[in-house]
């Protein structure tokens, strides 16, 4: 039978040679990741449970990056919760506070493969199928059943196909081309849909591209992001994963599989306007916003590439006086390399703040947070109303490089003209 | 008559020609410094006053220090009433969340010389006695009134002079003198004293040594820190400075002087132990405590001297993977040396987290924090229970080199035989 990416990898991952959307199926998982925020109502779940060990210590992964380095005593009991039971059930995949964001740290490490099914407790846990897998975010009691048993239920989804065709001009990235797509079908556009990513543009963006894409699917309702692995997704795997993995693509007539198609020749930089990501302008439409905040980060934007694009645009410049610009490197590898670059010496020299690898302002309970009647222009995810502070607050969203040229000019600005 | 620096200093700010301790005066004040955490509450008690300007803007200095980037709302609160007050108030010398921990920032920038008047709403504003200047914490509802009227009363304080001779050991640090001077004379030792450092061993000091001294004079009551400028302070203030200043000493045999002789010949690393920073020990009594975390940095031991003696002995080595050690260089300027010189590739390789320049874990109430039953090594000032986190959690204070040394080995750990 014809079937979608996410069918095969359900199917195997249940035993079955086939699966079809709709139907319920018990996956084993390869992957169970889970961070210092909803990691203790997981831990505290499992003790209910009554089992003593996990299933397989050496499937779990620990990351903890929403509140590092504690700024709470409750963030610092977290993180004893969460390093008690690391040591309890010998789980060597355990990243402290000095590794960076779960979903950049993850492929990093090379905890994910193509093929696999990645469970985590973190909504953007979807970002992984930029890899192959199939990867989405449980709740935290969920993740308490995979401890305990390796399994997870999940209804098959049906698979919406973007097929992405076109050249970006310069200075239009992935998160543009997302962004574009969620305003276009709407937050709940992709409700429970395997969100593909094909199509000529995806097969030429680099691994860090794709995850933007797939980091985002969630944010159309998607259960999942995917994209095909090619051969850069074995050059990305090379030196990083030891794990043996099998591609899996999807057949171009699975009955499941909805089509539709993009192209982005004359697309424009892109902005998620408060307080819904779906809320999408051209930037043309936006352009001159005061804004007080810019934060370059997180799971979405904080990878190499982006620290790349942002300080090109901004070497040699400053960051206007009226604002603070944040500057969050995803992971320690990336704030590694950033560093050797010269790319961190640019943004402090341009006064941006370079703070230590994890979520920062994205989730509004670390660092970066903003006031009452503040603007935030963020790299990040999402711009719920409070997402990153006062509920009085304004949050847009946008690539590196938007986020660069309007921390120059104090307002929203196009990278294109700067 | 025969003066200490103390009596001089505040004889000139009052306009007078001659102070003697135990007198009250008034002083002009030179210097009015006020950060992001009590800086709000001297604006809402200055609006009381119902004065529409402050005496002297460009007298003020504003450092965002203690909780940067906002980690709550109401830090973003703060920080945005703090940014009104400099634009209704035309204050130039301000500095947002980018530039660092304000006793690190006021000297680099050049804002305070010899001879002046520092008033900060921060105890440990005697830092900037150093540069011999007298230089105090005073209470946000005074510096209301400094605001108002450029003045304010002081009683003119005793001096105890610690006479300092003899050699450092390697490894052994201005740090460790103080905490034996505060461990021998006790938290009310010098209780609203001028503290005035001297002696060969001083005028040997770096003026980043001679600041770790003065930064704790508050710890065993002093009003104040002092030391005598001298080559190396007109040194430090070329290039930084362009304001005119008078070196002013202290007469040796002033009635209201108290001399105390200290050789450091056989002094060993010190260590003050929880819960008072009184409570002081050669390293050797308490080595091998096991510790759960180690912070570098503060107004105390964050400069690039402290992280220069860090990174010689982490060098090529691992910080212990039962612990996390937090790097955090005390201003911009700092943090940009130190990654020029590749030092912060140092930490950053050897395991540990680099933050942004900020007070950090200092306070307890930004970024990490420490939860109950754990025990922080820090090379901060303060060590009273609750400090950094949870009131069940132990604080234990060193110098950057014994931080050093114990982030290696998980447990406190003497640097002279690391």
């Amino acid at each position: 039978m014809a079937m979608t990416m996410a069918e095969k990898i359900l199917a195997k991952a249940s035993g079955n040679k086939e699966s079809q959307a709709g139907e319920i199926i018990m996956a084993n998982i390869d992957v169970a990741m889970t961070h210092d925020l909803t990691g203790p109502l997981s831990v505290e779940s499992f003790e209910k449970i009554g089992v003593d060990k996990v299933w397989d210590p050496d499937k779990i992964v620990i990351v903890f990056d929403h509140q590092v380095p504690a700024d709470s005593i409750d963030a610092a009991n977290n993180h004893m919760i969460m390093r008690k039971f690391v040591e309890e059930q010998g789980i060597k995949n355990f990243y402290d506070v000095r590794e960076g964001v779960c979903h950049q740290v993850l492929p990093e490490k090379g905890h994910v493969v193509p093929g696999e099914v990645v469970v985590g407790t973190d909504s953007h846990t979807c970002t992984h199928g930029a890899l192959g897998a199939f990867a989405t975010g449980i709740g935290s009691t969920d993740m308490a059943m995979v401890f305990a048993t390796g399994k997870l239920w999940f209804k098959v989804p049906e698979t919406i196909k973007f097929d992405i065709t076109g050249k970006l001009q310069d200075n239009v990235f992935a998160k543009d081309v997302v962004l574009n797509i969620i305003g276009n079908i709407g937050a709940d556009g992709a409700t429970y849909k395997a969100c593909e990513f094909g199509g000529e543009t995806t097969r030429n963006m680099s691994i860090s591209d794709r995850m933007v894409l797939c980091n985002m699917a969630i944010e159309m309702g998607g259960k999942t992001g995917l994209v095909e692995p090619d051969q850069k997704t074995i050059n990305y795997l090379k030196g990083r994963s030891t794990k043996s993995y099998e591609i899996i693509k999807t057949d171009n007539h699975a009955p499941s599989l909805e089509t539709i198609h993009i192209n982005v020749n004359e697309l424009e930089p892109q902005i998620a306007c408060p307080h819904n990501v779906d809320n999408v302008k051209p930037v043309s439409e936006v352009e001159g916003t005061p804004i007080d905040q810019v934060f370059l980060g997180s799971c979405t934007n904080g990878r190499l590439s982006d620290l790349r694009t942002a300080a090109k645009i901004i070497k040699g410049k400053e960051v206007s006086k009226n604002i603070r610009m944040l500057v969050i490197p995803a992971s320690r590898e990336v704030y590694t390399k950033a560093m050797d670059e010269g790319l961190l010496r640019t943004f402090v020299d341009s006064g941006a703040l370079v703070c230590n690898p994890c979520c920062g302002p994205c989730l509004g309970g670390h660092i970066g947070l903003v006031g009452p009647g503040e603007v935030s222009l963020s790299t990040s995810n999402r711009n719920f109303k409070g997402r990153q502070g006062s509920p009085d607050a304004e949050v847009y969203l946008s690539s590196a490089a938007v986020a660069a040229a309007s921390a120059i000019k104090g307002k929203i600005t196009d990278p294109r003209v700067i």
